[in-house]
């Protein structure tokens, strides 16, 4: 069992990094870190120096903070020994992954920065499918509601929160993994609320070395029904993905391939990867899904929208 | 002699590329390519897919146009087999540089993204005074006036123009190519004009792998005097580089540094450099002054400003 400890004790680190640990026959849910969360009969530090001095037998840390703080807490588990997986975003700017790498090498300790949208049921699936054939448009939809996801979340509105990225670097993640060619943003717009430091809503078109018609459309404003969908044509069909990956059809029919294999679950497929980086001592840190936000912020022609209050 | 074709024939193709070329022994200016631009001369094009395929011979494609358009020119170029030199910034976004680094690999051709700004005449005397000496604090002011520089250059205020980082992103590459320790950007303050969709000036701050109090200013609105300083205070002395790297002082004094050899200019220096990517077929690309704009983009606390207007 590889003893972990979970820092930063919110939504993500309750709803699936807990339960995928415990359910886990690799790992052992050691400590965790966090100002306020506590989690069940599992030894509970508000501290991070603390619990790194008091439990030298923990060598992984598990990092669930905001991407702002969160840069800091890796450098210094790092530097002390301990390897590190991040939630996503790997961090608040793409030049603060590059030096994290830097330290895990430096150190010879495992990195992954995760990317649990790539996890869901059928991307390796879709994947498959677009492998061989010509793509000729790919349309993201990705419409939620912010004050469902992140209730009272402040720092998503912060410089480096991302906004609406947050969770269309979610989409950006499955759209850089599934498609078999390389795509870059040549237009984005982004919606910035008056009263507010990032965008809560973006429109982007991307180029596509065959030509096909690539869009993203995101937003944090969807009431009702929550639409996580990506829909590609190509010369031989149809794919569409709903629900972010949970399921899939082709031309319009639920297939077999929606039975394949039973559901093992996101965040235990993360865990059960992190299980090889440390046995490896190997860095997985895939910055391109980041890449692609930061040229969205660069290339963005700002518009300001109503502003958003809780 | 090389045969080249210069795209874009603006202020920076006639004051820089063209007495570059002209003055030197290897190169041979064959052609350019302009909607209205020409040199005295040179054959001139009017449309690049006309002079590609009139000009055979013409094995190197030298762009000097603004970085929205360049991609598609650069890409063509590599595809039609000829080796590309691109003016700073390589691109509109970091994504579109990784693909064009792609084609010219797929197609065995030289590409080279310059910094000619890292050409200044010390800039490699400061890079070697650093390089074993302990940095307390390092300061970059780069106040120079939009008005003179871009003159109606509408596109600097166009979303992918980079507003006040087009001249900021010299800075970055002087300091990353000085520096021994990589930087990365905690703090990023944008000013935006009212009217316009890039920045006209912004504050950073970098975290430094020691500590040192890293930070920048950029402000396109400068009249008068035009300031290109970047100080260093180390544990050894005081560095002043000067008119972007034309003049250097060590604490304080013009020293015996400052004559070590007599000018051959930054732009004679990236030619010599291309002429030896062409010989090797290599590619230098490197994108880190670019990601640290891309940072400052994304990790951005945005203000509005006063309306810019020419």
């Amino acid at each position: 069992m590889i003893k972990v400890a979970l820092v930063g004790i919110g939504k993500i680190a309750i709803d699936q990094h807990a339960p995928a640990i415990t359910n886990s026959s690799e790992w052992e849910l050691s400590a965790t870190v966090s100002r306020r969360g506590k989690l069940p009969g599992i030894p509970a530090f508000s501290d991070f120096d603390t619990m790194l001095a008091s439990c030298p037998d923990i060598r992984v840390v598990s990092l669930c903070l905001p991407p702002v703080p969160r840069f800091a807490y890796a450098a210094k588990a790092l530097r002390l020994g301990r390897h590190v997986m991040l939630e996503k975003p790997p961090g608040s700017t793409l030049s603060e992954c590059h030096a994290l790498r830097a330290i895990a090498r430096t150190n010879r300790l495992a990195l992954y920065a995760t990317w649990h949208a790539r996890e869901a049921n059928k991307i390796a699936v879709a994947k498959a499918w677009l492998k061989n054939k010509r793509l000729h448009k790919i349309k993201v939809i990705w419409k939620e509601d912010v004050r469902r996801w992140h209730p009272d979340q402040q720092w998503v509105w912060e410089p480096g929160g991302l906004g609406v990225f947050d969770p269309g670097i979610n989409a950006l993640s499955i759209v850089t993994e599934i498609l078999p060619d390389s795509i870059y943003i040549t237009e984005s717009s982004l919606e910035f609320p008056a009263n507010r430091q990032t965008p809560i809503a973006a429109s982007l078109r991307f180029a596509h070395p065959h030509g096909a018609d690539a869009t993203m459309i995101l937003d944090w404003r969807q009431q009702g029904t929550q639409v996580w969908t990506i829909e590609a044509k190509t010369d031989q069909g149809k794919l569409l993905l709903l629900d972010g990956g949970a399921q899939i059809q082709i031309d319009g029919q639920d297939t077999i391939l929606t039975d394949d294999h039973p559901l093992s679950g996101e965040y235990a497929n993360l865990y059960t990867r992190m299980a090889q980086l440390v046995a490896d001592g190997g860095i997985d840190m895939d910055l391109e899904p980041m890449r692609h936000v930061a040229d969205a912020f660069t290339l963005g022609h700002r518009m300001t929208v109503d502003p958003f209050e809780w």
